[in-house]
């Protein structure tokens, strides 16, 4: 049996490891500089990629993704289990496997194979926790440009990105202008609005209360999982709708063999999902990447390109866009969406624009197959 | 000097506690029974009033308040700090008090002189706690009732409430319904939508999570207070609109003198915005008060008269109505308010109605002199 690749050539070299899996792991050329300062030593990006590259390398499709998923984005022959965006991405679907050669990169900060605040900082054989630099949008987008191009990819045909990944996609954008044909951006923003800061904050302050997150020290066995489910909850009151609730939930109670009883335990039924959801996040997600990731959503603006959005969004060197907003998203409302198309267009660029009607909030893309999947589908059926 | 009258009488006798300040309390006949269940051997309600009862005893005005104020609506000599709807209520005012004697009171269960958790019970000699019988909206409105009536009033020329106040007083208008002319009814709700259910549910749970709350068996001097500083951020993600933070904070960012420094602190207006308010507000409510109202809220479903919401309505007595909603309260949304309206209406009586384009949200009542003033002066000068 032959060694695996990453033991023959020299750990610091940037490389793709092998892997039996869909997870794979890229490590990047060193030192990675931050964007707000500091430097990592050694980044590795965990990806997942769908479809073949062509012999011109001119098929290559870059997916950034939301806070908290992973690169699985869809399931594959190395991994059968649904993706966050199954429906989206695979043979035949709107970003069609057969056709591209698609890229998934769990993001700098997360918790899911990349590099963040949990991993081992090698000058000190611990793991970061907050000595881990300042994270920003632009390095997420970055260690996706790196990961492309060692995979051999100069040049997308497309950057695709929901929510913080359509942050990510704008960032990338800018930064790589001349690196990409064609940009989809959906439910993103050029730059927070206030209310989706203070969303974003009172999670991460009811992180920072939990005393186990002891200021970022905790050991992986004792994660603040209190305050991470309770920071979950405030986060999934601004992931869908009201009226998505009304729909669903009514003044439904929980069935009496439910109740947990006890002074003011949960007797409604949206109580028992916000719940339900709460708890399946906690144990999965690392608050301190939580916490960066979280931050640099807040921090990150389109406009210190330039000065304005206009000004940083004629950067933008994708000819054609595709911009999705959702009439119901309180964290990343659909004129947000209309900016980001209307300064492309004003900047000369091809732009189709959807304000989708969705009830489900910020979070219809991962459930409106019916509205979402005909747009991608017939936008990159053109490119 | 003469004693004071309360120590003339037994105790246990229903009357009105002399008072030389604008706050006054009404001890109501015992016992009192609940709504839900339980019965307290002695209710205190905190009161103030403004105007003079007439002769007739028949233009009195019962205002209800929401969640957090207490009975000082408005300034008086015997007490010229401005009250929490100082605009609305005074000589020349929208509710005239040259004209009405408006009673406001302070929720049974709330911590302004009214009884609530943190009152003694006689029983034990000790704070109810968490031994407080269940409260509900319905004893809410009874405790006003009884308290207008030990002030000599029978029948309301006005119940007069907004948000719990409003369901406060729909509850009013519906158990007395032969009890009073006009109702109004500002960003009410005849019961709560699982979106605000969910708000007040994860609030509950913030202060329920504080080590400090103890199972509700906190000492008086050290409250939970970090519990009710989160909690209130996270129902002030909700009392106001996310437009109105555009606008009033956008990304501005805080002065450097005032950055306290560390990791994740504050950096953005909306974010100290929120600490200010929040702070103020922890050290001033009491915990338990607030989980009990909080929860009266989540409970009250005016179909339980009658089997549905326009059963309910129609048992409402009042001739005229006022129903007033905010077009950007995701809390008590518009629709809610069209609710109340239409219902009255089907029922036979005079309605008028106004969805208000204020850009405040669920607060907008204590802000929008300019659109609220008029119409409820109108209503009440035809009155």
């Amino acid at each position: 049996v032959s060694q695996p690749a990453h033991q023959t050539r020299a750990a610091n070299q940037p490389h793709i490891e092998d892997s039996d899996g869909a997870l794979q792991l890229a490590l990047l050329p060193e030192p990675f500089t931050m964007h707000r300062g500091g430097v990592l030593e050694r980044v590795q990006v965990a990806y997942e990629t769908w479809g073949k590259l062509d012999a011109e390398r001119n098929n290559a499709v870059l997916l950034f993704t939301g806070l908290s998923p992973g690169a699985h984005a869809g399931s594959s022959d190395a991994d059968s289990t649904p993706g966050w965006w199954e429906y989206m991405l695979g043979p035949g679907k709107p970003i069609d496997t057969n056709r591209w050669f698609v890229v998934c990169v769990n993001s700098l900060g997360s918790c899911f194979g990349s590099t963040g605040p949990g991993s081992i900082d090698p000058r000190t054989g611990k793991p970061y926790n907050l000595e881990f630099p300042e994270l920003a949008v632009e390095d997420i987008a970055k260690a996706g440009r790196e990961t492309v191009r060692l995979l051999g990819v100069k040049r997308l045909r497309a950057v695709v990105g929901p929510s913080l990944g359509g942050m990510t996609a704008l960032a990338y954008s800018v930064l790589y202008g001349d690196e990409l044909d064609h940009l989809i951006t959906i439910s993103a923003a050029c730059r927070a609005h206030p209310f989706a800061i203070a969303m974003r904050s009172l999670q991460r302050e009811v992180i920072r209360a939990d005393p186990a997150w002891k200021g970022g020290d905790y050991a992986a066995e004792a994660e603040p999982t209190e305050g991470m489910r309770l920071a979950r909850k405030v986060g999934l009151m601004s992931y869908r709708s009201a009226e998505e609730w009304r729909h669903r939930f009514g003044r439904e109670r929980i069935a009496n063999e439910y109740l947990s009883g006890g002074a003011f335990a949960p007797e409604f039924q949206v109580e028992s999902y916000l719940e339900h959801n709460a708890r399946n996040f906690s144990g999965r997600f690392d608050a301190n990447s939580y916490l960066y990731l979280s931050r640099a959503m807040d921090w990150f603006d389109l406009a210190d390109y330039g000065g304005s959005v206009e000004a940083a969004l004629a950067r933008v060197g994708a000819r054609r866009s595709l911009v999705i907003g959702v009439e119901s998203d309180v964290l990343f409302p659909v004129d947000q969406q209309r900016e980001i198309a209307e300064g492309l267009r004003q900047a000369g660029r091809v732009v189709e624009f959807a304000s989708l009607p969705s009830v489900q909030g910020h979070d219809a893309f991962l459930i409106d197959e019916e509205r979402f999947a005909p747009l991608v589908r017939d936008f990159l059926a053109r490119a």
